[in-house]
């Protein structure tokens, strides 16, 4: 069977309908007083994949469930095959989150088989569609649940986290749902990992580069890695505010001003010399039970989260946070303490599988745009498997994890449209 | 009667005996869990009060309540004197304080009167020491309701501001005590403001400066005025940490920290002109109900604090918050919002009288030195009724407001004979 020709007019209208469908449908499945809540390892989540199922069989794909109890698709004839090229996301979301997060990515894999389908089409390689269960860290804390068993890679302490809900932990969520708990505490793959020739998902964007640029979808160059501290300290004196001159002051909340200048400043450096990063100190604050408006602050504490696409660029933010604490430290007469740092290594994508993003973006029309993505996704753990992994954004406005969360059907039908012409002619 | 003789080691001696008696057998009347508690308009400190006036009886001074409940102490010929100089401070503390915060002003008022008896001596003009009721804030809220309400300008919001403790108003407290509260609420003075030639008043220093300087007593030149927020608002928006780049951010905290940097610089630059200047935000945070570490603040709160002993300085001060304000607010897309400003003037010390007190202070072999008054105190109000007003600070560890305040009693003595040295001889 020859390759599949671009879409048409036609096609683009019944994906649109396809989509918005089955996006409606969902959120009336999987409603909350706000937005939509799909719990990781829940009954919801369970019905929105039967959901699903009854919609794929009902335009004659296949459907079958994997160890991991995630639901897979494809066409009649691609369900046995060896090897395979895998489109998936993930079906949960954070509580009162937005319908898209995840969800646009599973979308996105059906519209592709539905269109395959009815114009009695193959793709150049085999595909099966993977939507996945548990990938939000909302409801355990862990994140990449489902991912993380499925390739055996669900470490003991994750699978000792407890729901915020209910206060049970993973691994008894997991066993209800009918989960060979005894080979994902021991490590072991779900799947045969080898058998994914690569992988691939549609996901929402989740900053604002997309709307700003005035750009419906871009290929992304890798998954930003991070270092992340929960709680910094920075301790100094206390004193009364009008009678402690200014040399003699150890104040902890200046110091940690001070401080986020300089990272803040160093940050415009890096972005200058052409490399990525994001910073964010998302909490602060003196302790309520002992500040007060006229006393000097004897201590403050913050979190910091610093992401880089490049393991370099994060080694040398790691150093230089050090090494302005200590000038911080040395001027302001205060002391810094961190607690553990908390560790995600970047993942890059296929550089193949981009160079075959950008080239199916070009034959759809659009401008090849390659951007890095800042959240985490499925796609880092498939990758970290030693999986080939790509993935293609969709603008989007009002980031995501919040019911505000706005994806334009057309610009999904623009990001699909890449997904299918790759999966039409990339060998 | 001639002019006193200045201290002699017998003197010294005597007075740091009577000084140590009188804070040992205070502190020992007034505990709490920790430090002291001498809550203001309270039982226990009318029983304060009644101690020391059993210990000016057995002095042979003369004692006297004004209509204030305040005590009031004498030589015998002065008691009746048509014009005097008040030596004044207040006994109640703010609770788990310090011994000294107060009763030290009290204490050296005190041991001028024992040791001028004692030497059969009079003072150059009649002195009479005053220990004052409430001038701690942290019972009521108001600070200075003592010596407010003797010289008529306690205001009404103040009277109906209510105790921490029991959540009964101040004007209730007062009454309790049996206060005129008519005349209180009337705003009229409860003493012959005209009677008092000057008031002066010894007080432990609450900062470091004579710690680091090594010196045991200064004159004050003036109290710091202040303007004051409780809360700035810095409002900014949320996303997410990892996917929105710095361009596309309205980091809230980033902008607060960029402020206060600005702030602080500015603080050094008029300090480098020679001006009077403490800076501090004391309270800072975002809300642990809507902040996380991998997400955006789109919010901080903080407090502000400034204080001068020029109303012009805290005048460019204010304009300097705004202008810098606008500045950060257009770089950074941030707005802030500022709540009411409270203010307090500042209130220079009478110019003859700290000419006097120096003269004092090289005539009892110490080196004059002048310095700030970073915290408010009854002088301020003094020397708002148009009476002329001055202090000595005595140097003490650890600040005050605290139970470890550290006034050693030698560093007492040598402030104590500055004022008596300057009674004697100052006309």
């Amino acid at each position: 069977m020859s390759a599949l020709a671009a879409a048409d007019s036609n096609d683009r209208e019944l994906d649109i309908e396809t989509a918005r469908y089955l996006f409606e449908e969902i959120a009336a499945l999987t409603p909350d007083t706000q937005g939509v809540s799909r719990p990781a390892f829940s009954q919801v989540e369970t019905e929105t994949l039967r959901f699903l199922e009854d919609f794929a069989r009902g335009h004659g794909l296949e459907v079958w469930y994997d160890a991991g109890a995630n639901a897979n698709f494809s066409l009649p004839a691609d369900r046995g095959a060896e090897r395979f090229v895998v489109v998936g996301s993930h079906v949960d979301s954070v509580p009162y989150g937005g319908n898209f997060d995840g969800l646009a990515g599973v979308v996105a894999g059906l519209v592709c088989l539905v269109r395959a389908h009815r114009r009695g089409e193959r793709f150049a390689r085999p595909v099966h569609v993977l939507a996945m269960r548990g990938e939000e860290s909302a409801w355990f804390g862990p994140c990449y649940i489902g991912s993380k068993a499925l390739t055996g890679t669900l470490g003991e302490s994750e699978l000792k986290a407890s729901h915020k809900g209910d206060g049970r932990t993973l691994d008894d969520h997991m066993a209800d749902i009918g989960l060979p708990m005894d080979k994902v505490r021991a490590g072991t793959p779900l799947i045969d990992v080898s058998a994914i020739e690569a992988y691939l998902e549609l996901h929402i964007e989740q900053g604002p580069l997309l709307v700003g640029k005035d750009i419906p979808a871009a290929v992304v160059s890798g998954i930003r890695g991070n270092f992340r501290h929960r709680k910094v300290r920075c301790i100094g004196e206390a004193g009364h505010s009008g009678a402690v001159p200014k040399a003699y002051r150890r104040d902890a909340v200046l110091a940690m001003a001070d401080l986020l200048v300089r990272m803040d400043e160093s940050w415009s450096t890096i972005l200058n010399m052409g490399d990525d990063l994001v910073l964010t100190s998302g909490m602060v604050g003196t302790d309520p039970q002992i500040h007060a408006m006229s006393k000097i602050p004897e201590e403050v504490c913050f979190s910091l989260d610093i992401r880089s696409q490049s393991a370099r660029t994060l080694d040398d933010m790691r150093r230089l946070l050090k090494a302005e604490m200590r000038q911080v430290e040395k001027e302001r007469k205060v002391r810094f303490e961190l607690d553990e740092e908390m560790r995600v290594e970047p993942a890059m994508c296929d550089s193949d599988l981009v160079e075959g993003l950008k080239a199916a973006m070009e034959r759809t029309g659009q401008e090849p745009f390659v951007m890095p993505s800042g959240g985490g996704h499925d796609a880092a753990v498939f990758s970290a498997a030693g999986i080939p992994s790509a993935m293609v954004f969709v603008r989007n406005r009002n980031g995501s994890h919040n019911p505000h969360e706005a994806m334009e059907l057309p610009d999904f039908a623009d990001a699909t449209d890449i997904v299918y012409e790759f999966l039409a002619r990339h060998r």
